[in-house]
């Protein structure tokens, strides 16, 4: 019998930010196969009889083709195994997944996408800035500063004059050809922005500046967001230099989804 | 001592795709005010001893306004309730959170935000649409055919050539003013493009055409997103018309996060 893949998001780093049915989907698991920016605390949560599969190609550094994590996770799933493969953020966004997709649907393996909270959402949430705002900004773009490929993206001149919010995924080390970038694209230089590096984790860090002032602003390790924008205003001003977010407890087990309708047990009287 | 005010995204329909995160919130919360869009599966797993609040403002019919939201949430969190406020989606997203959270700032409440799978990914993960594509699309426009404010939007022309997938939020009932509108912004009458309606629900339905015929199409029920741009080609062809996905179970108790350290059970002999 053949098997099943799973697409899952991972979420942008919070464990507790999987959703519950990627966590279900981890816990069943036969094998997973993960990207270098899932965090190692989400990677622990595979069980141990499960195969892992670290199939990374971070920052044009290929260590696997993408036709080869193809032919692996329908390998794996053409065993009869149940595969997750488990993506940063969510997986239709800047993740391949289309590639994967087709691919599944040429072998004929069953699959299932599950969302996951995409990278942006995660920087937003951990900025408290809001992406949208009824006076500020109606529309919202993510875009990335290179392909999947190693190019460099096509020309943005079509966001000048947009009034959106940019989130910019991946917008690499030299923050001051980003700034380049967003000017010659007809954005203003007192633009505020502010750059996410590794949101929603302990290591979280956030830095408010503007687009003319981008390129001075400290190197953050990655990976890093930059949220474009009259909203970026909106960011937390105690979160607004070097923010360390104490984590959450995410090592406890917990009873989801007690039965709507039976009472909870305080209420119960026992007979 | 004063309460703390939760801004949390409840995904986008399938209570499986709230975060571990939400799910935890929700069970402690004392009181939990919620939209309209919320699904009643996400509502009944409010428990019984919190306070909860319909704030619903949908389709203009303004219930509740926006300032008396606020006066709620912040009288409740002074109280020294632990409150949360929940929201369909994302909460940056089309939900002004912005608004609430500057309410809170000003109040000095304390506040946190948990960000959720905003529905764009919902309903691109039910029909099988990467929002970006190595050779289709490297940039994703999430927009509203109305702001929050019932005016209509602004114009769409810089959209023109961008080459964008565009997830369009609350398109309306009327599909024949949105296919004038994205051809007047110079879109090309063959894009593809797909209504995702109740997306991630057991009463999901999909609808595949192109701008030119959008206006053609079957009404669907709210919540709907509508999909442009060539990825929507990719739509499951097996969902193209009306799927209706089969509910996971999810009133299971579930161990999340066992202790990454410990052995599993089936693992450890019993001395």
């Amino acid at each position: 019998m053949k098997g099943k893949v799973y697409l899952v998001g991972a979420g942008p780093g919070d464990p507790e930010l999987l959703t519950v049915r990627a966590v279900r989907l981890l816990e069943s698991a036969d094998a997973v196969l993960y990207d270098d920016l899932v965090s190692a605390e989400i990677v622990n949560l595979i069980p141990a009889r499960a195969q892992r599969h670290n199939v990374g190609k971070r920052c044009g550094k290929k260590k696997i083709l993408q036709q080869e994590i193809n032919f692996l996770m329908i390998a794996l799933a053409d065993s009869g195994l149940r595969v997750v493969r488990l993506k940063s953020g969510d997986p239709l966004i800047f993740g391949r997944a289309g590639e994967e997709i087709e691919s599944l649907r040429r072998a004929g393996i069953p699959h299932e996408i599950v969302p996951g909270v995409t990278s942006a959402l995660g920087a937003a949430a951990a900025g408290q800035i809001p992406l949208t705002h009824r006076q500020k900004s109606s529309a919202l773009v993510l875009l990335t500063a290179h392909h999947a490929s190693g190019k460099a993206s096509s020309d943005w001149t079509w966001l000048a004059g947009s009034g959106a919010t940019l989130v910019i995924y991946m917008p690499g080390g030299d923050y001051g050809a980003t700034s380049a970038k967003l000017k010659s694209a007809g954005l203003a230089s007192e633009t505020p922005c502010a750059m996410v590096s590794r949101a929603t984790t302990s290591r979280q860090r956030i830095h408010r500046t503007t687009i003319g002032e981008l390129g001075q602003a400290p190197p953050l390790p990655a990976p890093t967001l930059l949220i474009v924008g009259e909203v970026a205003r909106f960011a937390d001003a105690s979160v607004e230099q070097f923010a360390v977010r104490t984590n959450h407890e995410f090592s406890l087990p917990v009873a989801l989804f007690r039965e709507p309708s039976s009472p909870s047990p305080e209420e119960e009287p026992i007979p």
